[in-house]
């Protein structure tokens, strides 16, 4: 029985596809660490558990399909403390930040549609665009400019008649790269220009380190009606497994899209909603705290990649990944490697490969994507794998 | 700024669209009997509850994009105890059952494929159809046939060059129609000669009141390569906010889509995934429990229906639906008028127009669908209700 083809294209996760090799190390004594997914150590605040223990029905019911009005309202409230004008009837409530990836592109793009993005980019983009039907077209970002947008032509050179939106990302996974303003008003010029939808994966909004203030698309109230907000509470909240994100948009048509579509799966699980509502007024502190500790490691691993010989990288301002190109001529299979052959005191490290990060084929395959989610002593014996096996790998 | 097509064909919830209607009835103190939509008030178990109180975990990390393994251990169990050969390989745990048809329809279908299904069907069967670009080919069941197959030759004549397979779903939403062998072995038949797939949604398998014993796509292993089981905690386990269900596959090229469509999303939410894992071992007595409630409502429903004249119907085997014609010209006008103008005590009825089950413009506009999803007492007054208002109705 044949599958389809959209099944056949839809890609295996570069970044969890080592995971056996990880098991296998792991069964054999060997300790692993984890620098190749963005899942964060940080606990998830004790707001979440408790609210969750007073779930107040006693059937676990259909929940609305734009989500529950209370979380929604607290939603809405923590963005308009951020200045941005953005009411409840806004918001749309997704299963996490994945399933506001397939509403954005859903509501703006037909089958055979494009929408221009910048490589490397958030790999999933990738699974999202075949499944509906879209093609994705790259604009490559290079290591030499820490990541940052390239001149306006050449983004400008990948708009064609089918191109319906742009994807950004800032702070950005993988790259960690920050948008400059002046970067994100280029786009939003382009957008209005030539007549394209943004969609704007601002998942990483409070992680920004001091150098590059966050820019978000709710700045250019201007071209409200052509941008879609994607967000998630995964990263901000270390609630990654509770699957709660959302889409922000101005415009009523994608609006009343984002509700059919929610009506189609009928509404995002109850007890994470529930659970989410106390944490939107979690202030200042509780981010400066997550910040200062990201930072550390995110310094961490900028020194020990400053110590590895023929590494190229430049400090990203935000976000908890790094870029960087490394003396291979296949990352993947460095990689595996790692896993595989290299030990150091019983211990090795995990990183994922640069080419599930690209659309273009053959691109990213001498880069890695490091996650500094570990704590600084451990990112630091992890660094001094990745140094030492650098140092002993012959491709 | 034009959104996609698709977007704009994506349907609103039938069953969803009068609840503006029906606040507006409850802000004047009317109290409305929900028949509209299928959501049990039977207490989800508290074992549940009790298995989320002791999450163990201090980050609600990102679980296996195939979902929990002691859960998927746990389902394997359950269906094994009913005959079936569903190892925990076969299983992919899903964000709902609303994820399960996603993924189905995506792992089958290209853009432009057909899937063969019978109308009156789950009408999110329709959104989610859009999405996937794929279009349903509706052969028509008759209420004066219990909404039972029509003979093959009018299942073959829909059977086109782009039909991939057919949609079934046994015990049925929204008619309550459960199967029988031969029929199933008919679908079975054409599906092995016709080099189809089969779709099987049996989210309502625990719910047969004694007529027609529930037949499972897994009792037919000679095409088990061509066969996939679509599953819910929702009805079974009252869970309906939790979002949690299943695919299952034989076949290994489905398996493998199904796993990479399960890591574009990364994961199903942890704390429900977690909280299910006992109510998998709940046994025959809380099934029986549920049964016999549910049975004494049907035919409550059922005795309600016989009293009003000009209504046909049959007596549904299983699920918790009954759908009649009734005799109006436009259900979807006597329903909002049932909210807005009629009035019983100060009580009404909400009921689901038929229309919005089918695929084909016209059909289902005398048919409802009612949902028996009441206690007893109260199912009295909803007939009660709907009985006064058909007889006083002028179309």
């Amino acid at each position: 029985m044949k599958i389809s083809e959209r099944g056949q294209k839809v890609p295996p996760s570069p970044i969890r596809k080592l995971v056996p090799f990880a098991e296998m190390a792991k069964d054999k004594g060997v300790t692993v660490h984890h620098l190749n997914i963005g899942q964060p150590d940080v606990a998830t605040p004790q707001q979440f558990f408790d609210a969750v223990a007073t779930f107040p029905d006693k059937v676990v019911a259909y929940g609305h399909s734009l989500g529950f009005a209370t979380l929604r309202k607290a939603m809405a409230a923590y963005y308009q403390r951020l200045g941005y004008d953005v009411q409840v009837d806004h918001l749309t409530i997704t299963t996490g930040g994945s399933e506001a990836i397939l509403f954005a592109m859903m509501a703006i793009c037909d089958a055979g549609d494009e929408i221009l993005c910048f490589e490397p980019f958030y790999t999933n983009y990738n699974g999202y665009a075949v499944q509906a039907c879209v093609t994705l077209a790259p604009v490559r970002c290079m290591v030499e400019d820490g990541y940052h947008l390239p001149p306006r032509a050449q983004i400008e050179a990948k708009i064609g008649p089918r191109t319906k939106a742009i994807l950004v990302c800032s702070p950005n996974n993988p790259t960690g790269t920050v948008l400059r303003r002046d970067e994100m008003q280029m786009l939003v010029d382009i957008a209005r220009e030539r007549d394209l939808f943004i969609i704007s994966d601002e998942a990483y909004r409070e992680f920004v380190y001091g150098e590059v203030p966050h820019t978000s698309i709710m700045q250019f109230p201007e071209i409200s009606d052509r941008t879609v907000l994607m967000d998630s509470l995964s990263k901000r909240y270390s609630l990654c497994g509770a699957r709660v994100g959302c889409v922000i948009a101005h415009n009523p048509d994608l609006r009343r899209t984002f509700l059919h579509l929610g009506q189609a799966r009928l509404c995002s699980p109850s007890l994470e909603q529930h659970g989410s509502i106390p944490l939107m007024s979690l202030g200042d502190d509780y981010f400066k705290g997550v910040q200062a500790e990201y930072k550390r490691r995110r310094d961490t691993v900028m020194k020990g990649l400053a110590e590895i010989p023929n590494v190229q990288c430049r400090t990203p301002e935000g976000a908890f990944y790094v870029m960087a190109r490394v003396p291979v001529k296949d990352a993947g299979r460095f990689a595996q490697w790692l896993l595989t052959n290299f030990r150091l005191d019983q211990e090795t490290v995990m990183v994922a490969p640069g080419d599930g990060f690209y659309a273009t084929p053959g691109l990213g395959m001498d880069e890695i994507r490091i996650a500094y989610v570990l704590e600084v002593d451990r990112l630091e014996r992890a660094m001094r794998c990745l140094k030492q096996g650098l140092e002993q790998y012959k491709d």
